[in-house]
């Protein structure tokens, strides 16, 4: 495919081009060339300087035109003013660059200076990425423009209009154990827009799971084309900033967005079966979920809630409740093979099943996956939901009865022929010991294909965003009436 | 006040009997005894025991009617059965007693033994908590249930019905900087009910607000009438757990909450101005923010945003709309004098302000107290919500950015003369050092009377109970029609 060869170049340059890093003082410039020093980056950087010649230990260049060889990438950072000259000079020579200077449509004057760039780049024959971003983060081409990155590669693409959130949903979401094919900031997106990297990702066999930070976009139609062509092969969850009028405003002065139609945005959502979110914590949980549950083939209402607190399950029943699942009761077949279980006093093996931490410590958390195993096995459940009160079960220090949770949850799934979706919840009490096991735990049970989420509340929201999905590709494949 | 006296040995028992802790393995009432020794408990330990004459190290009796002084506080660990007697035999002696026995109420069979227990306690002229309950946490008295808990006490009460959730509320409120004059479990509540106690905290003069999580009560009137007297002195925050029709059913095997009417609690919150939330987060989002800021004399409608992130400016503004403020523009004045500040290209001085990491180092941070100053001046907001990206903030190693912040905060509100709620969102991105830096900041700013938030929109639902609260007031204070 086209687009792969053209956006290959974007995610794995070959030589990279860094316009506005200084010979004297730490800039912009100068963090991108050290943060690609320290991922790993193997490809060519070449430094613009008018007068350095060397700039970081490396050998620079006056101009992009004087680059020897074929500039996969400019990184842009100079004053606005200046960088319609910037991409006139590289052309011939650069494939994309990415101009990460504020100053334009955002701004009350700069309207004109955007065109102007936006004018240079397609004469100069150069893919424009911005301005008024940040990079581009890609494992896979060692690039990146924030420190502390994850080098592992994973499902996610993601499209994000915002710089800062960029980094938000790259260092977040890592710790989640998030994992990503790729991450673009595209700021005022005065050429590539949000649709053309979400056609990438959709041809790109890395991407299972397409992200989208979008504030405002001028390419309506072809957005809604290219998300409701998407859905019968990858997930894509937006999270739309500027949805109230108030944040619209905001969105004006933050990425020149124009007042777009709310109405539009429900309807691209609501037609495309994109889960649209409202916040970055809902964003990172619908990508958990979607990272590790593959859709089934009818939505998912059925829910059984299975842990130790039976006011964390009261506040779990209204949380699923209220996102459209059924906890329904369990049939009496069922509920008889969970009395054999003889659980102790102060348990409930109806849905939601609670069970005292104690009684998990059992038998090296035995009797938790006998009890995985039968909801599995018997309840005709769609998604199970186990959640832990870490600080009561950390109390049994003799007992990994974390670690055995997890297998469990494991071994089960890997007999389970239902397509269960299983899904673990780790209360923390925000302790530093507590929080560092709990990011011990995230990391095994994500790897293992299993979403981790703070709360029962966050589980819910997680599971509907899925459930979306499921419900838009099996009306895809209903026959038509 | 009567009231003050009775609990009093609650919360500051002179002598502790603990009914159920073994003399030959590790039971419930064995961790009690230890959790109260870890705590600094100075008072006289009795253990119960039929045969040993030793438990834990301390001297036992074998009755509670052998205990040669007055019990204030009896902790009650043994089979649902044998309950009642054991509330016999504390005949004349005992003040309070909490039994954490499940077997009761909640279950199919156990109401009727649950009658007996409270009849029990009523002839024998013990005061009963629980059953189904876990315990009493009272910093100033030195008793706990759980371990590692706060020894600093603070200003906010809690009833709670579930024993896990309090324990959360406990361990998850102390590590964002909550600090409790006490919390006492209640469970099925079968006589010591959240009134009684909302009443006592309403008197004790270290309590300044309450918060309750309460399943049901079989005392709506009284719980009513209670409340209304409350409001135009403390604030109350409700979590309430099982409004919808699943977490009603959860909720009947966790604690015997019958299905009540959720028009009633509607009404309840609605007519005492007492805000309702939905998850412990929220609760816990209310009450760190009214420990930290004393409700206004009118309702708090207009918000100033401040902090660096453009995306995160938009999604929180979106948070804010949501939550019914206004973070309407700035008049001419005041723009006039955030514009001469002369902030870098990228940098917005609407409301929003969003301000890039780099110019807030400036200056030693000089800038942003600048802002936070001119926005406390002339802004005539009612709350000014500063965020910090961590991440990016961190990144600029040899200021301490976060520190000036805070110390800006803390000298602009000793000025401060319009009673401006200050409130910091410190946004992290989960990774262990990021971590550790937020939670020494939050207890900096929290310890300063600055509630601290994970997010926007957490601080919009913090600052939208408190305006709840506000709003009633104001009604209550407004001459009648």
């Amino acid at each position: 495919m086209a687009i792969l060869e053209e956006f290959g170049h974007l995610f794995r340059p070959s030589c990279i081009a860094v316009v506005g890093a200084s010979a004297t003082s730490v800039s912009g410039g100068n963090r991108f060339i050290r943060h690609l020093r320290n991922f790993g980056y193997a490809g060519r950087v070449v430094p613009i300087h008018p007068t350095a010649p060397e700039v970081e230990g490396l050998s620079a260049c006056k101009s992009l035109a004087d680059v020897p060889e074929a500039v996969d990438y400019a990184y842009v950072a100079v004053a606005a003013r200046n960088a319609p000259d910037v991409l006139r000079s590289g052309r011939g020579k650069v494939r994309f660059a990415q101009v990460m200077s504020s100053g334009f449509g955002e701004t009350g004057g700069g309207a004109s200076l955007e065109r102007e760039l936006a004018a240079a780049a397609r004469e100069a024959g150069v893919r424009l990425i911005g301005p008024n971003c940040l990079g581009v983060y890609s494992p896979a081409g060692r690039v990146t423009f924030t420190e502390k990155t994850q080098p592992e590669a994973g499902p996610v693409g993601i499209v994000c209009q915002s710089g800062g959130l960029g980094i938000d949903i790259i260092r977040r979401g890592q710790s989640r154990g998030l994992r990503y094919s790729g991450l673009v900031t595209i700021g005022n997106a005065a050429d590539v827009a949000a649709s053309e990297l979400i056609e990438y990702f959709l041809e790109d066999d890395n991407t299972r799971v397409i992200g989208l930070y979008l504030e405002s976009t001028r390419e309506g139609r072809r957005l809604f084309d290219v998300l409701r062509r998407a859905k019968a092969r990858k997930p894509v969850v937006l999270l739309k900033g500027g949805r109230t009028s108030q944040g619209q405003r905001a969105a004006a002065s933050h990425t020149g967005a124009l007042a777009g139609s709310q109405r539009a945005w429900d309807a691209l959502g609501r037609q495309t079966g994109t889960p649209m979110v409202d916040t970055l914590d809902e964003f990172l949980d619908a990508l958990a979920t979607l990272q590790c549950l593959a859709p089934r083939a009818t939505a998912s209402t059925r829910a059984v809630l299975f842990g130790n607190g039976g006011g964390t399950s009261v506040l779990g029943s209204d949380a699923f409740d209220r996102a459209g699942f059924s906890i329904a009761a369990f049939d009496a077949a069922t509920l008889q093979q969970l009395e054999a279980f003889e659980l102790p006093a102060g348990s409930s093996v109806a849905n939601p099943i609670d069970v005292p931490a104690g009684a998990l410590q059992q038998d090296e958390g035995r009797v938790a996956e006998r009890i995985i195993a039968t909801v599995a096995a018997s309840s005709h459940a769609d998604a199970l939901v186990i959640h832990v009160n870490m600080t009561v079960i950390l109390g049994f220090r003799h007992v990994d009865m974390l670690g055995n949770i997890i297998r469990a949850v494991l071994r089960v799934r890997e007999s389970d022929r239902s397509g269960l979706h299983v899904a673990l919840v780790l209360r923390s009490d925000g302790d530093a010991e507590t929080e560092q096991r709990k990011r011990d735990y995230c990391a095994q049970a994500m790897a293992s294909g299993v979403p981790v989420f703070d709360e029962l509340a966050q589980a819910a929201r997680g599971l509907a965003a899925l459930r979306t999905i499921e419900a838009h590709r099996a009306r895809l494949a209903a026959p038509a009436h």
